[in-house]
C-alpha cells in the first residue's frame, strides 16, 4: 500500500483533481481510498440510531449488503489510519501537508509552493509555471493519472 | 477482541438496550465498536465534497482532529469487518443474527426465540420468562452488563 497526498491551498482544486484521477487511476484495477482532512464534519443526524450510539461515547459502524460506514474518534493520524485501511493499493489523501508524504501539489500562484515542500513532489498543478517542478494544467489529469501510475509501479 | 451479537426482532428495543448497556461496559476501560446491520443507509448528502468523492467509485473517509468517518462498499461480512476492526476489545453487532455469534437475544414475545437459535444465547430480554435462558426486562442493565462481564473476561 502506498500513500500519495494532494495538498494546497483551500478552494486550489484538489477535490476536483481527485474526481478527474479516480477514474482513470480505476481502470488500472486499483482499489482507492481517498482520506479527506477536514476541520469539523457532521458524524450523523441527530436522532438516528447510529446517532444515538455514537453518542453514548462508543465508535459506531453501519453495515448494509453493499455498503459500510464508520464514525470513530479514531481522528487524523495518517499513520494510524494508513495501518487500519492497510488493503487497498493507494491512499489518496486530500490535504494531510504535515505528514509530508509523496505529494502533488495544486497551486492557484507559484510562490505558494513554499508551503507545500515537505515530501517528495511528483508534479505541481498550477496554471501557471513553477520553476523546478513538472507543472500541469488542472485540465492535464491522463499526464498527471501517468506519473501517480509510474510513482505507483516504479517502486514496487 | 470478542465479538457479541444483540439480536431480535425490528422494535424489540435492541438498540435501546445498547446504548443503555455502553455506559456501564465503557467503565470497565473497554474499548468498544458498535456495528449496526441495516438494509440501506445514506452514506452522505447529495453535493459534498465527500458525497462527490464516493460517487467516483471509491471509498471516502473524513478525518478530523478528533472525529473519523469511513464510507466503503466494504458491506456486510461480518468476519471481514472484524478482522479490519480487531483493535476494539468488544465489537458489539445489532443484527447480523445469521452470522451465529454468541448472542443477547430481545424478544418480545417468548416463542419468537426459535428464530435466533444460533450461537450461544448468554441471556433473553423479555417481559415474560423465556423457559430454558436467564430472562431480564429491559430496565435490568446491570445485571445483563454483569453477564457481559463474565464473557468477556471468563475466555481471556
Amino acid at each position: 500500500m502506498k500513500v500519495l497526498s494532494i495538498v494546497g491551498h483551500s478552494k486550489a482544486g484538489k477535490t476536483t483533481l481527485i474526481t478527474k484521477l479516480i477514474p482513470i487511476l480505476k481502470n488500472y484495477g486499483l482499489k482507492i481510498l481517498v482520506v479527506k482532512h477536514a476541520l469539523d464534519f457532521e458524524v450523523d443526524r441527530e436522532g438516528k440510531d447510529s446517532w444515538r450510539i455514537f453518542n453514548t461515547g462508543v465508535d459506531v459502524a453501519i453495515a448494509s449488503k453493499d455498503k459500510f460506514a464508520f464514525i470513530s474518534r479514531l481522528g487524523d493520524d495518517l499513520d494510524e489510519i494508513c495501518s487500519i485501511f492497510n488493503f487497498y493499493d493507494i491512499i489518496i489523501t486530500e490535504g494531510f501537508n504535515r505528514a509530508c508524504k509523496d505529494r502533488i501539489v495544486v497551486l492557484r500562484e507559484p510562490d505558494e509552493i513554499e508551503n507545500f515542500k515537505c515530501g517528495k513532489i511528483l508534479a505541481v498543478v498550477c496554471d501557471k509555471d513553477v520553476e523546478g517542478f513538472r507543472t500541469f494544467k488542472l485540465n492535464q489529469v491522463n499526464e498527471i493519472a501517468k506519473i501517480i501510475l509510474n510513482w505507483f509501479y516504479e517502486e514496487l
